[in-house]
């Protein structure tokens, strides 16, 4: 029987630690983290971070992207408060727990949010200067005793073992922590500047584990005009086009920090290597909201939804998001199902801004393998029409790969939107059945 | 472990078929049906139906509601075009076969569907009177040859059992055929009026195999403005407000006929029983498309979310969809999960057209049991505001309850819209993750 066979394969497991988390890594200058077990998760696991500028040359920049979410936890607030009181500049720490979101908390929430920003300053002579994330579970309030000892006890580094183990500190339900770092030269300067990425996920799909978060930090100089356009324009390509299941938390944060530690002119958006800038940051969100669909809870398979030729980049994402987000195209991917019916009636029901975005007559889908193997694209409509001839074998083979691709050629437009979804598991189920107890 | 047991308990399997298919019934005057198995399902399954109106005094009376996907299968786009060129009067069949939905077949699909109307107009005389509806795989031809001979050799009759074989010659993935009957008075007239309604479901959580269908016939006579109104305003509040999974097939239609065969006065919007009939039409078709929730797939629970207190009915309804979709919830019911974060974070992301819909600060959200079992409420959330001494062991004994319901007080109005789900179960992934084989 095809269906027990294919769903055998589809949990063997990956070691995704020994895939996705490096051996090494190079990070921007003056940049200090910190970590330790504050005792707040109750199996001695690391659970407090701070990261911290320690550069005094040049003003830090900073931006954040917070959840939508009408119910945002306090850090969330106390975080917006931070960098618009501070006019998003000179922010030099960002302190994070798991374990707790400090979320659903009222006054007694936000004022722990507050104590912890103030504890860091007071540790590290700043003056309202620290942003705060929280991420763990709704509705308990953060055990401060706990937190404020470890704040105090807390030693900074700036080697691969100190950043490993901060991206290990904000982990919650993750099978590996998420780090990330990348290089590259602006051609006006010729200079090397260096990102480092880190997140936790699993996440987004489970909000009473608050949730989604991401920081990104560079030596590169940007105004804060600059950074936020910058900010906003990545986020949009990549944390906003991840999905696992669709849920949105009241902790999301994504928040980017430059504090121009090498020291050439500062990108505003008038840079003639501002583009070149922003490509890079987006493409480096994209690398590091990946890891958070790769660890996807329960997830078999990393699927990259393709919506191309598009009249526009917010069309297309609709479309993208809605068969990332559908639950019949992701058991679909999961029973390595060439079930084309389900991309298609997604497409169908996507809530489009302007509906002359689609049309059926033009409408290309494709299943995309991303290894060797060919052929490498396979057509399953072509303009509008099904392929009654598709070889389901091929599809088949396709469909076996742990990463593929699906892509939707509307012939509309000239945009593009890739947007990473995962399948939907009996594992998730199981996970996700009983999260609390 | 709190987990196994759960999801142990909530795997107990509940004879669907002896609840809730009728023993007997009684059936709106000259209406006849017909059924048989054409040979397109390969399991001898009765596939093929018909319905009539056999009443000649007056002219009867039409609707429906059809899917909003932009992939419309042929028997929709048919559909449509013959109630329009009759002006919503005089249709007086509907033909409906199941296990091919004859959607994405261009075409061929088209000219099947008109075929097969063609066929049912010469059979009964008709002249462009005939519905058509088709549930089944979506991309695959009609076995024209197979639903032809059906069609000539279909006989009627208007006993229970007839009825009864209708119902399940639409049905696809249903575990029990969905049939319902209920009669009423009205005021002016004294007389009493009966309504049928047939429905197929699993389905909308499952494209490929389009999908939901609903028919509701009455003796009432009704005029066509009347009954526009009358199915609008009740398919919102019925269909409309179910959800297994979210996703949204090419066929779904929701129909309803009047034949008038009870002589009484013609009910038009102005007539002063008309929300007596509307109000009684919007109950029975609730029943109806309960039914397709309660035999969702893989399906363990019947969920009620509530939400009460609203400005407009519409935002209580973006609110109820939105706690009803999310998979976060949806697996905790499975996994009878007090996961109050969960509900209450789909509150905060869902897309209200008018944010002021929503003040955190006045809401309250409940779990009420559906049984004699005390106290009835329990309140999880009170004026946005965690209840940290919610008692857990009563917080199971509603959660391990088939049916249940969720609350969501608003207070920011007075308008209610009620939302029937299910859980999300491993058995859903399970028929999903490979339906086609």
């Amino acid at each position: 029987m095809k269906f027990s066979k294919n769903l055998m394969k589809a949990a063997v497991t990956i070691d995704k630690y020994a895939l996705y988390v490096p051996k090494s890594g190079v990070f921007p200058k003056k940049f200090e983290v910190g970590s330790l077990a504050s005792g707040v998760k109750k199996n001695g696991k690391l659970d407090l971070g701070i990261i911290v500028n320690t550069n005094k040359e040049a003003k830090s920049t900073a931006s954040a992207v917070f959840t939508t979410n009408r119910f945002k936890a306090a850090p969330v607030l106390k975080s917006k408060q931070v960098l618009e009181s501070n006019n998003f500049e000179g922010v030099n720490a960002i302190v994070v727990n798991s374990g707790c979101a400090n979320s659903m908390t009222g006054d007694v929430g936000m004022a722990d949010a507050e104590k912890m920003c103030e504890l860091v300053n007071k540790k590290l002579n700043l003056k309202d200067q620290t942003l705060v994330m929280s991420t763990g579970v709704i509705g308990q309030k953060l055990q401060m005793d706990k937190i404020a000892t470890g704040i105090e006890n807390i030693t900074f580094g700036s080697s691969y073992q100190d950043w490993l183990n901060v991206a290990k500190s904000i982990c919650t339900t993750d099978t590996f922590p998420k780090l990330i770092s990348s290089q590259f030269k602006l051609k006006s300067t010729g200079e090397t500047y260096t990102l480092t990425g880190i997140a936790k996920g699993a996440g987004m799909i489970c909000p009473n584990m608050a949730t989604l978060l991401g920081y990104i930090v560079t030596d590169l100089p940007i105004s804060s005009g600059g950074i936020k356009k910058i900010l906003s324009f990545a986020g949009e390509r990549s944390f906003n086009c991840i999905s696992v299941d669709g849920d949105m938390s009241t902790n999301d944060t994504i928040c980017m920090l430059a504090n121009g530690a090498v020291n050439t002119t500062v990108i505003t958006p008038e840079s003639e290597d501002f583009e070149d800038v922003s490509a890079n940051v987006t493409s480096f969100a994209q690398q590091l909201a990946q890891l958070v669909v790769r660890d996807g809870e329960g997830a078999t398979k990393f699927v990259t939804v393709k919506v191309t030729k598009a009249k526009t980049f917010e069309d297309a994402k609709i479309i993208a998001e809605t068969i990332s987000n559908s639950s019949l195209v992701k058991t679909a991917l999961y029973g390595e199902d060439a079930n084309w019916g389900r991309i298609l009636c997604a497409v169908g029901y996507s809530k489009l801004g302007d509906i002359s975005a689609l049309d059926e007559s033009k409408l290309n889908v494709k299943f995309v393998a991303t290894d060797d193997s060919t052929p490498k694209e396979l057509p399953l409509l072509i303009n509008g029409v099904p392929n009654l001839n598709v070889d389901e074998n091929r599809a088949s083979e396709i469909l076996a790969l742990n990463d593929l691709e699906i892509i939707v050629e509307l012939n509309t437009g000239s945009e593009t939107c890739n947007f990473w979804t995962c399948d939907l598991t009996h594992e998730y189920v199981t996970i996700n059945g009983d999260y609390r107890s």
